[in-house]
């Protein structure tokens, strides 16, 4: 499984074509997906490993994509630290008892994954569905992200209560991601002890601390995540979306850096191009529109990156639960009749 | 007046210290501004040009700042052109009648001036009640970020209307923005003759749009208004929310580019020092904090302006509502004493 087309690519190594999955990709735009959603709620799903590898599976069946993610959630982790989760989807997710205090970070538990067993069985059951066919990514947010959920109790539009808690408080704001940082990386450890085959960790609110905030407050804590779970041949991923400077990528451990839709990619092959394998970017708004157009931006993003390799194609965030089946196919099919002429 | 602190520092022009004023500084903070809204409905208070003109004059009485801007809201030309507005502040502002076809696009108006005449008189009235203490700036919303509201009918996620609309029909969108671009000119060359002292455009929606198609879809509108309006000692200032690349404001004829709290202002003056005064751009969550972070954090701000002058002080987003009056008169405060040591 380790000469992987998306693992060497994640690697950086010379691959025939570039590889393509999407984020977003074991979800609501497929109508597989709708049919078991119809018939459960969405933690249940994420809860019984039968469910969430049938589900993960989809899309490698019906769109046939290079690379798997397990169906799961990243507020899974905090559920299991004590936080009492609903996720609506329409709604977004929500903690009924959001971290408002010393106390309530003090009283959050570490030990995960004896409360995370159903995600390990969700990715050996998968293994075996995918029988060795693409590989299999697994996943967490990142503290950062956690936390901002963990304190905010729910999506917010200005997160004021984490931002305030780091510009009002910042030794309890370490206090809370030292504690979350300690069960990311037990969490994935036992992803890889599962046997995902990649990470990727996603800092979903990166966008939302001012730049000078961002190493010290959620750069430095993945960091640590990707040092403590690294092993050989195991690409780590970090998409750290709505960062505005990548410079600071340079000197992170993990192999592969996920560039969000807003960022020019071009200017980002400058930065980080033969440091850092780059994945994404294409808007996912452009899968709503046609043929056509979905070939001549996926070129462009191609084009992009060049010859020079090092390249995962993935959309720029998650792919729209509107998206046309025959659009997200159509792209598909580009990358990987075309992509060859940059290899 | 066009000697006065703020516009000469639009300008460019040496000055003794940094002016300062904050985006949505006549607005919900202000316990003034609440017992207004507590009478009126936000449109009414839009359109009654003795309440507009109060408003606009309370953060000036309360908080000192250096320039005053003109109470309004960008959606009330899209309303001259045709649409019907609703603002419930909680949830933002509706269209019920958003723009869904070409016919839909033939049928708005351009000759808005004569349906904005209570813009006009709230200018007017301003002036008087200022009577020369500070400038007032009036405003317009970019034609991009107009057009997103028209087709959107609201605030959105995603923008899946708007962004579609130029994937896949630019022409239309072409159509549309040269609708909107030119009641945006005839609607601020009211504003001027009115005797506003500055103009700012603000693209609230910028960082909407995928790079690529920034240039042609919203900034060639900007800067065509902008070209449109210029008058000698008359600056006009552009804010692109959510922008990755501020290169491309070098070749627009605005005087003032605005930064939002997401950017690094240290290196957008790399980029655009000397050829662009900057504002902005503190972070409004930093508000929200103490005396002690907020003089830090502003400090840290003008740091990075250094002595090179070229600085309007502003936060990178509207002033929250629940920010206390003595955090904001505290920031004032501070870049009125401290600033002079920079220039």
């Amino acid at each position: 499984m380790s000469e992987h087309l998306f693992l060497k690519a994640c690697r950086n190594e010379k691959t025939e074509r570039t590889p393509v999955w999407v984020m977003r990709q074991a979800g609501r735009y497929l109508p597989e997906y709708r049919a078991v959603r119809a018939r459960h709620d969405f933690l249940t799903m994420c809860k019984t490993p039968e469910l969430a590898a049938e589900i993960t599976v989809q899309p490698i069946d019906i769109i046939g994509f290079d690379a798997a993610i397990i169906f799961s959630d990243i507020l899974v982790v905090p559920e299991a630290m004590g936080l009492s989760l609903k996720i609506v989807e329409s709604n977004g997710p929500a903690f009924d008892n959001p971290v408002k205090s010393g106390g309530d970070i003090d009283r959050l538990n570490t030990n995960v994954a004896g409360k995370l067993e159903y995600v390990y069985e969700a990715v050996r059951l998968t293994k075996k569905l995918l029988n060795g066919r693409v590989p299999l990514i697994g996943f967490a947010g990142a503290p950062f992200t956690l936390a901002a959920y963990m304190v905010e109790g729910k999506g917010s539009k200005n997160f004021e209560k984490i931002k305030t808690l780091i510009f009002k408080e910042p030794a309890l704001a370490h206090k809370l991601l030292e504690k979350i940082t300690a069960s990311v990386i037990e969490y994935l450890k036992g992803k890889i002890d599962a046997e995902c085959d990649a990470i990727q960790i996603f800092d979903s609110w990166a966008g939302v601390l001012p730049p000078d905030c961002y190493e010290e407050f959620s750069l430095n804590y993945i960091n640590r995540i990707v040092s403590e779970i690294k092993r050989d041949k195991l690409p780590v991923i970090v998409f750290p979306r709505g960062i505005r400077n990548f410079e600071i990528m340079k000197s992170s451990p993990c192999d592969v850096v996920g560039v969000d839709w807003e960022s020019d990619l071009a200017k980002i092959k400058d930065t980080l191009g033969g440091i850092k394998v780059l994945q994404g970017n294409m808007d996912p708004v452009i899968l709503l529109s046609d043929e056509k157009k979905i070939r001549s931006e996926a070129g462009k993003v191609l084009d992009k990156m060049g010859r020079d390799g090092g390249h995962v194609f993935n959309l720029g965030h998650g792919i729209l639960p509107e998206t046309p089946i025959d659009n997200i196919k159509a792209l598909v099919k580009f990358i990987k009749e075309e992509s060859n002429k940059y290899h």
